[in-house]
This record gives structure tokens, C-alpha cells and sequence, in this order.
């Protein structure tokens, strides 16, 4: 079964982004370059929510690009689905593959968490209370108990957190 | 000039407490009681607000314990303070003493953050996402930059973090 993870940089109030969508705040060292080339060689397929999406307007080369939506139209180089993403992923986890990856946002891991898809989660926190701006956390259906994968001293202070969803 | 720490358990998705404000996810371990003891010695004073009064209705032994309340009558063992958190700390914090503990909830934690009075910050972060639950963030007024001072691994899988807030 493939490994849904869910990695993600929050302020430590867990803010994804500013209000404004900014994300001048998100601080980049070479760990975490060399942890993210590490973990792209173990995906062949990226997720992400419709803002998201808006937001970065990225698609991430050498991986499938999909972006939930019931909405968007067609665009370069993602794959837009409109069916319900916990179901599409469960699907998507039986068929034969690499790690996925979710990449945003808090509403799409919502539905994820919710639908019990996500295998895992990896937190790099920043050492900021941005006070306001998107979360990454949403109301979930029932409590999800982890256990801690690592835990690990990055540069500018950051602190990567990763965890295994028990089941 | 006395130090004013938010220390706090909280959930991954940093709950205080379940709706109910039951507790009962809390681990608590020979390591965190060895933190407590000796930070308790540093410490002559503990703030709460009215709600983690409410729900605790305890006063700890051997310090100053303040509730702020605008509604409360006199308790056992506790000062009610009516007046705005923030200015009264202001002014504690310039009166000679030893640490103050601001120890819930959120509500109290954003006045302190949004009137500059929290020097340092640290949680207990257990490896449970709840869902739902008392929150101990709030929106802030504006962004604080943190300072890591400290990251370990505690029993149970909980991880310390410890920031100073930067002025």
C-alpha cells in the first residue's frame, strides 16, 4: 500500500500561509533542501486543494499533479478531480505506485484525515506566531492518536516534527 | 525584570483540553515531573484565566495564584483580579519577585501575547491530533518572532519545545 503523507511548514501556531496567501516567512536552509530531495525520490504523485493550487499555480515536475476541485477548469500540467478526495485516494492507494504526497492545504488534509487516508504527517516548524492567517488544522471528525516517526533540529531554529497515524 | 512563561500540554493541533475540557489524553511522566519541579522553584506566582479556573477550581501550593475575572466571587486560595491582564502583569513584572507561570487558557495567553508580556513559551506537544477541542491559540494582533531555547523528546512520545519571544 502506498504512503500517504501529509508534509507541510507551519509558524508554530500552524498557520500555512498569511491571510494574504504570503509565505515570506517560511525560512529555506540546506537540510531542509536535502530532506525534501530525499523524500521526492520516494513520490510519484503530488496532491493539493484547489487554493493551494490558486495560490502557487505550481505543478511540481516529474510527479503526477492533482488538484481537487469541483470547480477549476483544465490547467497545464495537473489532473483535476472532482470526485471526493478521501475516495479518490483510497483508490489511488490500492493501485500499484510510489509515496503521495499531500501538499496543501488544510481543507483538502481535513478530508484526508477525516477519511483516514493520510498515513503520515511531517510538521517543519517555524519559530513564528503569525497570529493569523490560513491554518492548517481543521475540525476533524474523531480524535486520530500518533506516533512520533523523528524528531529534528533543522536550520533557523526550525523543528521537524513526523508522525505514523495509528490505526 | 521577572519572567513570564505560557507553558502549556497541548494536542498536535494544540488543544488545551477535549469541549468537554476533559484532560484525560495528558501523559504525564517521571521526566515532565523532574521539568516541573524545577521549574516551579523558579516561580512565585501563577496566572490563569476565568475558564481554567473554572474547570480545575484548583489554587496551587506555595505560590500567588491569580485569576482574572471580571464576574467572579472571591474563591479559597486564589486573588480574583478585574482588571485588564496585560496592564496588571505589566506592573507585577516590575514588582521584585521570582518567575510568573501563565498556565491557561487561551483566551488569557492572547491578551498576554497582544500586550508584549509573555517573555517565553513552552509546550508539551503530545502525538495525538484531537480535532476538536479548547484552543490555546487565538488570533493575534500582530506576529511574535520566537527564539528556540530548547527541543527534546520527553516520555511518551511528547515533544518540549521551548522559544523566548524577541522584542
Amino acid at each position: 500500500m502506498r504512503t500517504v503523507t501529509l508534509g507541510l511548514a507551519v509558524s508554530l501556531d500552524h498557520f500555512i500561509a498569511r491571510e494574504n496567501h504570503a509565505v515570506d516567512w517560511l525560512q529555506w536552509s540546506k537540510d531542509v533542501a536535502a530532506i525534501s530531495a530525499e523524500y521526492w525520490k520516494t513520490i510519484d504523485t503530488v496532491l493539493m486543494g484547489r487554493k493551494t493550487f490558486q495560490m502557487t499555480r505550481t505543478a511540481y515536475p516529474g510527479v503526477t499533479n492533482i488538484v481537487f476541485s469541483r470547480t477549476l477548469q483544465a490547467a497545464a500540467g495537473v489532473t483535476i478531480v472532482d470526485s471526493p478526495p478521501a475516495r479518490y485516494v483510497r483508490a489511488l492507494k490500492a493501485r500499484e505506485g510510489k509515496g503521495i504526497a499531500v501538499i496543501g492545504g488544510g481543507v483538502l488534509a481535513r478530508a484526508l484525515f477525516d477519511g483516514g487516508v493520510i498515513d503520515e504527517l511531517a510538521l517543519n516548524i517555524h519559530p513564528v506566531l503569525l497570529g493569523r492567517g490560513i491554518p492548517l488544522f481543521h475540525r476533524l471528525k474523531k480524535q486520530l492518536d500518533l506516533e512520533l516517526l523523528d524528531h529534528r533540529l533543522l536550520q533557523h531554529q526550525c523543528v521537524l516534527l513526523r508522525y505514523r497515524v495509528k490505526r
